[in-house]
């Protein structure tokens, strides 16, 4: 991995320091861990299809991938309530209340 | 309507009066209209089939009740969200983590 | 029940005497069973919106009555399939082509 | 691309050349352009978290790239259809069942 994050967090703006606060960091390899893994089951995918595999196997696949991708997305809204919502929540007002709405939207788009 | 819910209300524990503020009850006449709606859809499937309407037909109502009811759970999750995770996040301690727990398996079996 | 869809039948057109062939009655009354039981389910949920039970519990059931819609549009899609998209394929033609991407968009539909 | 295809399914198996047939090939650039993208959309979700962007903003990319899977599935399953299911049904028997069958439980698993 090429990446040098460790070096940016140090120049993040204000928010994405408070954002990188609470353990979020503590988890991001198993989240990195997990996405690499996604990113290979897509290039199977993309080879099964090449190869002409048979459809169903193929699909099995996609429900393998898109369950694996609901479970990172569920995981990072646990990460997000637990620690934006609730900072937010901590402050109360506008904010906390389009922390909310936020956080509805992108539930109601996974749902869909 | 038989309910008799406020007269319960005055009895309940802490807790269900706490989840009872908030505006909770402003918007419950939109959910009980939204969940009688919700039943007469499935009472006309349940006819549909009876009477043995096109199998295409039927498909179609029934993704139209699954949309109608996941409106209905965001919008209830977003209020919950909106009251009972805010108020148990100021409070703070292991009861605020346990909202949030509570929410995020809530949405995992929503998403699925 | 107030269904007297056994005479109706005997006066249907003959695209609908094909459709109730093959089975699909047989299986009429378990589809019929579990459509009252999502029936029920729903009025339970407005039940409990009106009893302003706990939120978290109300999803629970939402998830639950999805989940049995989402199992009754699958085996309706299984029989037709079975029933109307083979009978279909038989004939061939552009009837075949037409009966595939009707139930294609079904299914879209269902996947959202 | 260093896929070799085109050998392979000259020494494919009966089964897997029928299943190339009626257009599979014909579509098939257009399911790898779509695959090429997913997999480009999965290596920037990877990058989101690496960076530690916004929880939000790669829940909105995760969305998108669960509909680009199901949008891919739900193509597939129309092929898989068309051809295999539809041939399948030409032919009748315990095969055409085990056909159904088998799109069904794909179906089911993508429905959820």
């Amino acid at each position: 991995m090429n990446s040098v994050h460790d070096v940016p967090i140090a120049d993040a703006t204000p928010a994405a320091e408070t954002h990188a606060h609470h353990g979020y960091i503590t988890d991001k390899e198993k989240y990195l861990n997990r996405l690499k893994r996604i990113e290979g089951q897509a290039r199977g995918i993309h080879k099964m299809v090449d190869d002409e595999k048979y459809c169903i196997d193929i699909l099995t696949q996609i429900s393998a991938l898109t369950s694996a991708l609901e479970a990172v997305a569920v995981g990072l809204l646990d990460d997000h309530l637990r620690h934006c919502v609730v900072d937010a929540a901590r402050l109360g007002g506008p904010e906390a209340d389009a922390k909310i709405t936020e956080a509805t939207q992108a539930i109601a788009r996974l749902v869909r």
